[in-house]
């Protein structure tokens, strides 16, 4: 295995960085963390998320191993997205940045209001 | 206090998650993690940061209260940079989720070559 490091100019593990990163794949991994759902469902959970940028967002988790497209055998057909365990394994650490980010939005606009 | 939520369209926990998640913030954020640094131990540090970028982001992190700068009464004068209480909260999410990026890099060129 190739020893990665995100210090290191150029290194992929600094791409992988700026995709777990990106603010809608964060909510959407998050949203997912909660269970399988359908696209309309993502729509509804995420705020503000456009079509665009939905399919976007869920088609760049999907080529990057993390999210799972199934199709539904229902009338009207859906589809349905899901964590793979990669996608799980991700979870985690982006969960925990999600609740920091809830519980300390407080102190960063402190900090704004001083500067 | 208020309850922030990333689901919810214009939270600021939103924009929180945004600028915490900047990939150079990320970067520069850990790096800090080691100890104080000043600004040309930080280049050195971060592989590939421009002056700009460096500048830029340092400037974002201070007026958020996450880093904070102190004049060095040297010579030549040099300016030290610092996490601050709330910026050291930070780090242990930032760290894990920097951690992710190099131990599951492979994983995701993977899933990228067969996409």
């Amino acid at each position: 295995m190739v020893a990665y490091d995100v210090f290191l100019a150029d290194c992929p593990a600094r791409t992988t960085l700026g995709l777990i990163t990106d603010t809608w794949s964060v909510v959407v991994v998050v949203a997912l963390g909660r269970g399988p759902a359908r696209y309309t469902e993502l729509r509804d959970t995420v705020g503000g998320i456009s079509k665009k940028m939905l399919t976007q967002t869920l088609h760049r988790l999907v080529a990057n191993g993390l999210v799972e497209r199934r199709a539904l055998r229902t009338a009207p057909p859906g589809t349905e997205y899901r964590l793979t365990e990669l996608g799980h394994s991700l979870l985690e650490p982006l969960a925990a940045l999600s609740r920091w980010a809830e519980d300390n939005t407080d102190a960063l606009l402190d900090a704004q209001a001083s500067a």
